[in-house]
């Protein structure tokens, strides 16, 4: 892919699948990252000052309004090409709680910042995700090459999976996400853009804590071998990191 | 079941819950029917004034710090009862509209109340719906006679049944709530609560629209039905008005 855009990058896994692009063999000519205070992401900086093809962009997810400034950057520095990859990966997590201590701000955030955003992200990129999907060499396949939406939601998210119950704010907000993943795959699918959501894995971050059992290199490394892979066969599917297929 | 709470009674699937409940060979002692707008609903109205169980209460589940006072007017009426059945019927439709028609407002307004509010009315009648189960007289097994909490959602939520893709905020907002009745099943398991989702068919009211296939009264009569023959085997499962399981 020629160019990407990555929410949530100063830290965690959005911060890692930066660093993995930015020192893979063949890097996106622009890697655009957002963060909500590019000020403190002092790690984010640096590979930016290293790196010509990292762009940081301020963007508070919560602030629609504002998405429309944010593509004109883009649009800008792509100077008339599309864009290739979309990863709305920016999200909140919630406290296991179970439904008695279930409060609604914790709800109407999560929805907001992991189900509101990355769908109307989203719709803003469109136009960018489709020049891309269009100005493709190959017009018939589709590819993270071509033009996608990777939409980061967690197994989480998956209802069939749950059998811990509590987690209503996040669980409900990835489930949403997920099903928006759904109907983006239908709804793109003639523009050739690809749409998946994609289980990270447990992985030691701020949002996993530290006993999740993976590292970010290898939940990294394992979500690009698997974007590489995929093709028109799993637009609209939930998959781990490691490429298996999860229920809904 | 002796009591009975239903949110959206004052038109198409909740009042006829409503009249199918009022006329049935047992009706319940108590009928809380909720609705935004008591004095406009002229034909609850006349239902209530023509039998004494119905109790007409004023909610808009927007309004989430309301439902302490819902909550109490319903304890007294009970008079140190519990509450058998929770159904969370209230909810707002979209409009078909594909990724690049999707607005904020939409989605913002159908989480609240397709999903926050189902979720936070629920946790604020728990202490009522526990009384009820624990005071049954079979504390074994599950049932609509001992306490229940009956999600209305719609087959438009489950995601893998997704072939046409489009109404995200009403497809997000119901997949929303399917991940949350998975989860109050669980929460709720040991109370001996029972909690399913409903797709209660897709039904000629003024949400459904005039080219619906079935009505009111099939739905309502299909509902009823599966309701009485609801088990622990059936918690935390999506079902049709007519009983058939569906896919998340």
């Amino acid at each position: 892919m020629r160019s990407i855009f990555v929410t949530g990058s100063n830290r965690g896994l959005g911060l890692g699948l930066i660093k993995h692009l930015v020192q893979s063999s063949k890097p996106p000519e622009y890697i655009f990252a957002t963060c909500r205070n590019p000020d403190k992401a002092l790690e984010l900086k640096e590979i930016a000052q290293k790196s010509g093809g990292v762009h940081i962009i301020k963007l508070d997810l919560t602030d629609i309004d504002s998405y429309k400034n944010v593509v004109k950057v883009v649009e800008e520095k792509l100077a008339g090409r599309g864009l290739n990859v979309l990863v709305n990966n920016a999200g909140i997590s919630s406290k296991f709680a179970r439904l008695n201590y279930v409060k609604e701000k914790q709800l109407t955030e999560a929805f907001m910042t992991n189900s509101v955003a990355p769908i109307l992200l989203a719709k803003e990129l469109l136009p960018l995700l489709k020049k891309a999907a269009s100005n493709a060499t190959d017009k018939k396949s589709m590819s993270v090459e071509r033009a996608a939406i990777i939409n980061m939601t967690s197994i989480l998210g998956s209802i069939t999976e749950n059998d811990q119950g509590g987690f209503y704010p996040y669980r409900c907000s990835k489930a949403a996400l997920n099903a928006a993943t759904k109907s983006m795959s239908i709804d793109l699918k003639d523009d050739g853009i690809l749409v998946v959501c994609l289980h990270p894995g447990w992985v030691r971050t701020d949002l996993g804590g530290k006993n999740a059992p993976i590292d970010v290199d290898t939940s990294i490394q394992g979500i690009l071998s698997t974007l590489d892979t995929l093709t028109e066969a799993q637009t609209g599917c939930f998959l781990q990191y490691d490429g298996k297929m999860l229920p809904w």
